[in-house]
């Protein structure tokens, strides 16, 4: 039986609270016995939510844009070389059975999206606002806010039991 | 030399007056001899500004998900079969000099997200609100407002003349 | 009603004798009134079969592997830029109506093996060996084989009156 | 550091010999202790495979043209859900240090083509015949034979140690 993937996303720049934080959900991540799945790059979000996970000795699956692995992060455990840019996008989404999504940019916000529109669950760590355009997911409960890594792995181990992925 | 071509996003699904709308703009866009670019389906946005951009002689495009043409809208002139579900959007938003997003859901939303990314100048038509995240591309000039597809094809004639697309 | 759209493969490195053949495929396709789609670089079999339905007042559109423009050919009426490298070659076979296989190397091959695959007829032009693997397709009459330009379009002929793509 | 990641290519039909072979072939990739990358489907030589590394206490990493995992083996690791069709036959070969590619059909030809495309060096096993376009790869050396999974795991051995993948 596949262990639960859960998908992490988040801007290639990071602040250092916002790496902290991605380090910490890695490492909370892989202690629940869950793959981490994210975008594979050694920056931002994807590099420090590795980073933790694998401290933790968690398992790591980067899902790159790229061809090769020279970007890659040191942390993955396997890395899956798309070669089709941001079209990859819908292949970190698709692959997980729950979403946080950290603070980042545009290419976090078309996840959350994408996400959302093939009916994964969504937790926004430690982002403040929501897109107009997602209100209503936030009002049915399909997104959801978590202030700290704690907090998003909680709601993450609910959603879990609920889609039998875990 | 190319033509430009201008991408239509907007929803599958369209309340009459986006509909109206939708095609206004395409029999526009073909006015000004611009391609016109959608995602293909006989729904919506999509069916709506091919059939405004066909019925005014213009040449329309249309990215399918699908790998068949069964779900084609019949005002496209050459339908690109991609099979790759929401994989294709990003192919959208490349393929388009300019992307004008009509009111719609998460589709589109991750496309102006990746149309963004991708340096494309977006003109949101008939959407009174945008996303938090995007709102620095509105100040920085990158994500405009237009209120009428007079004047959504007005700023990409601006917007093409700087581009070098015409 | 959309044109047929017929889909021309080859090598992006081609000889003299390849790229003359190539050219006057492109042009007899657009005496057809048929689209012609290719990987639109501006190399090989791409470059001058679109160069030469370019200049007999064809239509060309040019699904390309990059995500600029930069590499495509002068002669592409419609630039789809995917930014996916080869995973857009099955895009290539599956927006193809026939398809008509030049010279070339592992792309073509590719190729032809997914237009089989998703039940699309392949015209081997100017080819003289057909892989063990594709035998038994070439018995079956879904790849045959053309000696010239002309004999290639008479048989996209034959196969396009019967799809009911013409 | 990541483990070698060897691809198992191959039919989604297969009879009992070849399913045999497969998943022979899947128990020594296991023990080899490294990660078996495939198709992820429930059937044949990708079922068989996977199987094979299971129960040899391997990895088992898929890459489903689905976007979903109704149809993925139970034996999977990790399914990484594309929803691209055979748009991702070129992230098998691309996220592989080595190819092994068993009988199969017009999908397995495509990644044997995409794979040497990609400067990766492809395995045949239980396969008799080479395409002629293939015949140049052989003669360098980046396409060889085996008969047996054994045969083809040594081969790979000696691969993965020259790529440095391991």
């Amino acid at each position: 039986m596949r262990r639960p993937v859960v998908g992490v996303m988040g801007g290639s720049k990071a602040t250092v609270n916002v790496s902290n934080m991605a380090e910490r959900l890695g490492a909370l991540i892989a202690r629940h016995g869950w793959v981490l799945l994210n975008g594979g790059r050694n920056r931002g979000v994807m590099a420090a939510s590795a980073r933790g996970a694998k401290k933790a000795g968690g398992t790591v699956i980067g899902i790159l844009p790229d061809k090769t692995a020279a970007k890659a992060s040191p942390d993955l455990d396997i890395a899956v070389l798309t070669g089709m840019g941001d079209g990859r996008n819908v292949i970190n989404v698709l692959s997980s059975d729950v979403v946080i999504a950290c603070p980042g940019g545009l290419g976090t916000l078309s996840e959350i999206a994408l996400a959302l529109k093939h009916d994964k669950r969504v937790i926004l760590l430690g982002r403040d606002k929501v897109a107009p355009a997602l209100e209503r997911y936030r009002k049915r409960g399909r997104l959801t806010h978590a202030d700290t890594p704690e907090d998003a792995v909680e709601q993450a181990t609910a959603i879990l039991a609920t889609t039998g992925a875990q």
